[in-house]
C-alpha cells in the first residue's frame, strides 16, 4: 500500500469564498503515483468545508444567500460561541456543507461524474488556512 | 490490496425519490471478494445524495417536507442558478443530505448497526443518473 | 494491509448530548499499530452523529438551539415517522450533523489541524448506543 499526503494553503480575501481545488487535487494524485485507491480531502479548520458540487457562479451566490438564511452571521451576539470571537455562524455553516469528501481513484484518475468539482468553502477567511489531501492505494 | 468498482444506474419516475440500495451494495461487496476494508458509495451527480438512515416511509415523507422547507423548489426564480435550469434547490438539498457514505467492511460484510440502510436520494430525477461503488481492502 | 475494528459504547443522560471522543479514537489508533492509512468513525445508529468541530461549550449550546430551529423535536405529531416513536427530529438532525468522519492517519497519529476534535452527537439518548472505529493501512 502506498500513501501520499499534502497540505494546500489558502488565504481568501473575503470572509466567505468558494475555491475550485479540483486541479490542485488532480496534481496531488499525479504526484502520488497511486492508480487504485481512495483520496480524502478535508478542511483542517473547523470553520471551513470541502465539498463537491457545481462550478457555477449563480449557484455559489445561492449558497451564500441560503447559508446566511440557515445560519446568519449577524447579530454576532446570537451565538454563545461569540464571547471573544465572531465566527459562531461559520462553525454551523461548515456542518451543512461538510468537512470532507472521499473520492475514488481509478486508473490513476479522480473517478468523477460529469459535473463533479471539489471546492474549498471558506466561512471565516482573510487568514491562512489549510486543506489536507491524503491518498492511499496502489 | 484489492480494489473493486461498479456503477449503479437509476431513473426515478418522480423529481424526488428515495431508493434503498443496500442489497445492491451488498451484491457488489460479494462480487469484490474483499473481506476487510472500506466501501465508498457516492452519487456521481451533484443533484443527488447517498446517505444512511431508516427504511421507513413516514420518515421519507418527513424528509420531503423538511427539505422543501429548508430549500424549497419553487419559485424557481429565487435561485440565481436557475437561469437556464430549474434545479437550484436540488443542489442545496444534496448538501444537507450528503454526497457519499463510507462503510466499514468486516468479515466480508457491510459493518452496520441494526437499522442502517443505504439510500440513493434523488432531487432532480426523471433521467438516468449514477451511483459509484468503490471498495478497497483485502 | 492491516485493519482494526472497535466499538465505542455510550449511554447519555439526556436526549441530546455532545461527547468528545478524540482520546478514545486516539487510543484505538495506538492499539491498531497502523502508521499510514485512513480511520473511519461512524455512528452505528441512525439518530446519532459523528462529526468534527470545536470543543467549546458555547458552540455546543449553539448547536442545540440551531438544530431545534431547523428540525424541532416538538410537537412530535409534526413528523409522520412518529406513529409509534417520538424521534423523527433526531433522524433529521443527524443528516445536518453527519453520520461519519474519515480521518487521515500519518506517522501513527490522527492527522488533524489545530482545533479539530471528534464528537459523538446524540439526538435520541438515554439508552445504549454505539460508534464504530475502523482503521485500515500499514
Amino acid at each position: 500500500m502506498k500513501s501520499y499526503r499534502k497540505e494546500l494553503w489558502f488565504e481568501t480575501p473575503h470572509r466567505r469564498d468558494y475555491i475550485n481545488i479540483t486541479s490542485a487535487v488532480d496534481q496531488c494524485l499525479k504526484e502520488s503515483g497511486i492508480k487504485e485507491g481512495l483520496a480524502l480531502i478535508n478542511a483542517m479548520h473547523i470553520t471551513a468545508s470541502v465539498f463537491i458540487n457545481d462550478d457555477e457562479s449563480g449557484l455559489h451566490h445561492d449558497f451564500e444567500k441560503w447559508l446566511e438564511k440557515l445560519a446568519p452571521e449577524k447579530p454576532h451576539s446570537q451565538y454563545q460561541h461569540n464571547g471573544f470571537e465572531d465566527n459562531g455562524d461559520a462553525h454551523l455553516k461548515r456542518q451543512i456543507m461538510g468537512r470532507e469528501v472521499v473520492v475514488a481513484v481509478t486508473n490513476g484518475k479522480l473517478d468523477f461524474g460529469p459535473w463533479e468539482q471539489i471546492f474549498y468553502g471558506e466561512f471565516d477567511g482573510k487568514r491562512k488556512k489549510r486543506v489536507l489531501v491524503k491518498i492511499i492505494g496502489e
